[in-house]
């Protein structure tokens, strides 16, 4: 499986993606699942990935080729708004899906993909959508300006709690590897190393990388501060239902 | 959909279910889905269910009627180990699942069910099993010492960080009822009141059972704290992977 998630916040937008693909428990392997995508000097774009493998590594292929082609066709260099490139990218993916679907409905198995969109497009704000395998797509709302792809439930109690439109940037991060820490440790389909990716809302259009390795001394440090806590919560929590269950004390 | 869970500590067993049910979205209501039985003095038995609710409340009252009628047949009364009750219920559950199978096949429902089975039969130690719709079952495991069904995945990061052996039961309440709230939270199918019930490991064989409700005080006050546990565990951490990202501060 797969655990992506994007944050879309005043400040701008936040993205991490874990790295591990499986094909059964005994092919476990290290994919980027997030792609930047620089198509020209007046836009950025994320990509992150979740569902069949060969899938997604066509659709950027395909992309790419659009990229490197001019001429009549749409690619994410003509498009005007981001919601056009969910479009496109949710196209291309129908497309691959439905070339592989009789092979692939042989041996049961399934060719979707899911996909989140972000990034600028000059003269627009920085935003983030989810694109379905059925090429549609949805805005993260205003309340919970958050989108996950994959694996999503393990951690979603922690950008349900935490994720507001005013968190700052670097504290975005942290809730991010957070939500993916909580993730890995319930389900081995998801690892590290974790990469990330950060695009100020301030129009230069500058989107910052990083990967968070799996020795990183962050998740440790993460880990541990994230049990003191846990502890510290449920120890200040009076005891439940005094009444009725003071007979267990 | 459903949350229940059970654990087993040193000092005994603790259960904690939800109370929602649905068939679709708009035919929402409120269910018993944890039921104490005490077929003879010398034993008791929790039964937790998750699954087609015709199909837990036939076998809750198969169960009934096989007490009720003494002779040869196996009942919860007759069984020596718990390992007995939970193959007893998996074959109950299979026969009634069966005898639904060909109404519910054109529906396309799915008319099975899963079971969380725990208690003390004298003379034997507090246990918990889960009973799959297959008949089969599994005890909790070693080193994490807990059991749940229904919508696991929201709540399981708690249980993974918090739950040992050596828990004792007040704080084991408190964890179960913190890893319900963030099931709850996320979503709409899980909700309150939560039944509990608490079986101490003193040979007693005295179950406490008790109800949050809704509006319990305590669901606020785990809410409000969780939130602050959040925000200071995130707070205290370092930035992440600083080098790379010091340009987003």
């Amino acid at each position: 499986m797969t655990y992506c998630l994007a944050l879309r916040l005043d400040e701008g937008l936040v993205f991490l993606a874990d790295t591990r693909t499986n094909a059964g428990i005994d092919n476990i392997s290290t994919y980027r699942k997030l792609h930047v995508l620089r198509p020209a000097p007046d836009r950025v774009f994320v990509v992150e990935s979740a569902g069949n493998l060969a899938t997604t590594q066509e659709v950027l292929d395909r992309i790419d080729r659009d990229l490197a082609t001019p001429g009549e066709h749409e690619s994410l260099a003509t498009v005007g708004h981001l919601f056009e490139a969910a479009l496109y990218i949710g196209r291309v993916s129908q497309l691959v899906a439905g070339n592989h679907r009789s092979g692939l409905s042989a041996s049961g198995a399934d060719g979707t993909a899911t996909f989140i969109l972000g990034g600028q497009i000059a003269g627009s704000n920085p935003d983030i959508v989810l694109v379905y395998p059925e090429g549609n797509y949805i805005r993260a709302s205003d309340d919970r300006p958050f989108l996950q792809i994959g694996e999503s439930k393990y951690g979603k109690f922690m950008l349900d709690f935490m994720v507001h439109d005013r968190v700052d940037l670097p504290t975005a991060v942290k809730i991010a590897v957070g939500s993916m820490m909580s993730t890995a440790r319930a389900n081995l389909s998801v690892g590290p190393p974790y990469d990330g990716a950060v695009l100020r809302n301030d129009g230069l259009l500058e989107l910052r990388e990083f990967r968070v390795e799996a020795d990183s001394p962050t998740i440790a440090q993460l880990e541990a501060l994230w049990a003191k806590h846990l502890h510290n919560a449920i120890a200040e929590l009076p005891h439940i239902a005094q009444d009725e269950i003071t007979g267990i004390n």
